[in-house]
């Protein structure tokens, strides 16, 4: 592909008389030169928009977008949309990265998207912590974090853009509170992050003090979050949740994919969904309406929070002096057949 | 972010002086003149690689990755081992975008990929029509296609990576007849594309002459594949199937999304999966395994498939005379409990 210097070396002008041309930048400009430049460029075939701009504006327009795994189906959901309504809203094309919720793998993306003159990313992630991001914003980064919340006195530029946490993890015990269920159990990963510490607290804040228990049951860290690993982890801590004493009557699921596999591992343990043990997820990705039984699931609002994400990185690459903003949306409830009264 | 003419502004020099900086072009230039535009580049942060690299060798440690949808899980595993492969392998960065299997959004992608500087793709997409990537390839990009076969004769140069679905048609075929069944299904979305024509054929040869029937039951074509649609795309189709005379025993979906769909619709109709009807489907994704019944699948080697086509992207983006390739890879039955001996 020809570069500017081919341009300039064939149209016999200096790199600067392209660049001038490039930017519109032609008043000076001999009518011969300028027309010698053209011919190059249509010559050679020369693609000068987005090599040009990037120099002049010091920007591209790509956004970022880092996950923890592409394989997950919510990721997967959730990309899709990012991807949608940046190219038809903005004509703007997404760069994709997984972190496998590594902040070394997160600060490698932020420094090849700032080399390659993409000055905008949105994160999903939900790591503790974050010092690389609030480095990588120092330098230029324009930054969208999706699934925390903004800490109170938190002075990262960054906007914030997640569920209510806390909201869907009431939601998801007060539905097993009302089907009877007093011992509940919740399962993830081990390692806690800030979304799984909202939702136990949740979770926490529904069970009556006298008479309920909410037990945590946290599995080895998966290796390569989201794919076979989440839904495997949720089969592996069947287990360990048929042993507890008072054994759980009902479980409730980081998300949709570990719940998948938790029903399946249950099954191997000789307990049935929800005869035996209730499950119930979060997210409600479509998965959960096919598999049998169907999943109960705690909702996210993804197609929205995704065009709320683009808008927002669009509106602060054009002007980083807005302020700072937290946009919090409120899940709901889906009731499916794997929760149901608990057995006498 | 500070731009090459920030630097030559505060520097006071030209931009090409910065530009032959950048480009390690300095034995003309005066100590003082190179030590001003370092401390300017220093001073405004300025990130000269990647942009210094595009203007110099017109391509960026880039590739795209087009996709039909990132929502469907098996583009999302596909997704996540290509990014992998290039960022581990090449530090490659990967540009993603979903094309809705439309000629129109993938030809907009190419023609953003090469104003972006990005000059290798891989493709995944079975359409018939590829005058668009012709085009494109003319343009310079150079381009991996997925899951379609090299036509004899063909002058495109592309390399093609794919799975030989006539062997997987007829794997899935030879199952189900050593099973007993003689009337099979071939459920699919609307709409002929390269792989799911070479599926028929190759279910078409497994089925006996006499004696054996193999329908194909084809959907409305879905809206955005791969999400939600695949799978409800198979529930829909089940109802199609109980209502063929003679009823098929077994149905090959084309891909495990739409069996997943499929077995759910199935039992809306009253049908148990594989007491009345045995279910197969391609890609052996990881969910197939998880849902009951579990899936018997076609499985296709996608870690293989992804490494490779890496790897033959960035060795024909450093010489792009290497002859075209085919790389064709063997699919593997894994039996569940999805298909069982036809009932008498």
């Amino acid at each position: 592909m020809a570069t500017i210097e081919d341009v300039a070396r064939s149209a016999g002008v200096s790199i600067s008389t392209v660049s001038n041309l490039l930017n519109g930048r032609v008043e000076r400009m001999g009518r011969d030169t300028r027309t010698r430049v053209e011919q190059a460029i249509a010559a050679l075939g020369f693609q000068p928009s987005r090599a040009a701009r990037l120099l002049k504006t010091g920007h591209t327009p790509m956004l970022g977008l880092l996950v923890p795994s592409i394989a997950n189906p919510l990721y997967g959901a959730l990309a899709r949309a990012i991807e949608t309504a940046a190219q038809t809203n903005h004509r703007y094309r997404v760069v994709l990265g997984n972190t496998y919720r590594d902040p070394a793998q997160e600060a490698s993306f932020f420094d090849d998207l700032l080399s390659h003159g993409v000055r905008g990313v949105i994160l999903v992630s939900s790591l503790a912590e974050e010092e690389h991001l609030r480095t990588a914003i120092d330098r230029g980064l324009v930054a969208v974090s999706y699934d925390r919340r903004q800490s109170p006195g938190d002075t990262l530029r960054a906007d914030h853009v997640s569920v209510d946490n806390v909201e869907a993890g009431r939601l998801a015990a007060a539905h097993l509170l009302g089907l009877g269920h007093r011992h509940l159990a919740f399962a993830m990963p081990s390692g806690m992050t800030t979304s799984r510490r909202a939702k136990i607290d949740g979770i926490n804040a529904a069970v009556p003090r006298s008479g309920g228990t909410a037990e945590v049951v946290a599995g080895p860290a998966a290796h390569d979050y989201g794919d076979t690993d989440m839904a495997e982890l949720g089969r592996d801590l069947a287990g360990e949740i048929a042993r507890l004493r008072p054994r759980p009557t009902a479980v409730i699921a980081v998300n949709d994919l570990l719940a998948i596999g938790l029903i399946a591992g249950l099954r191997d343990h000789g307990l049935q969904v929800p005869a035996d043990m209730s499950v119930v997820g979060f997210e409600d990705i479509f998965l959960s309406s096919l598999i049998r039984p169907t999943l109960t699931s705690v909702r996210f609002p993804i197609a929205e929070m995704a065009a709320v994400m683009v808008e927002r990185l669009v509106q602060r690459l054009a002007d980083s002096s807005i302020p700072v903003s937290e946009f919090l949306y409120q899940p709901a409830l889906v009731a499916r057949e794997s929760s149901g009264p608990v057995a006498d």
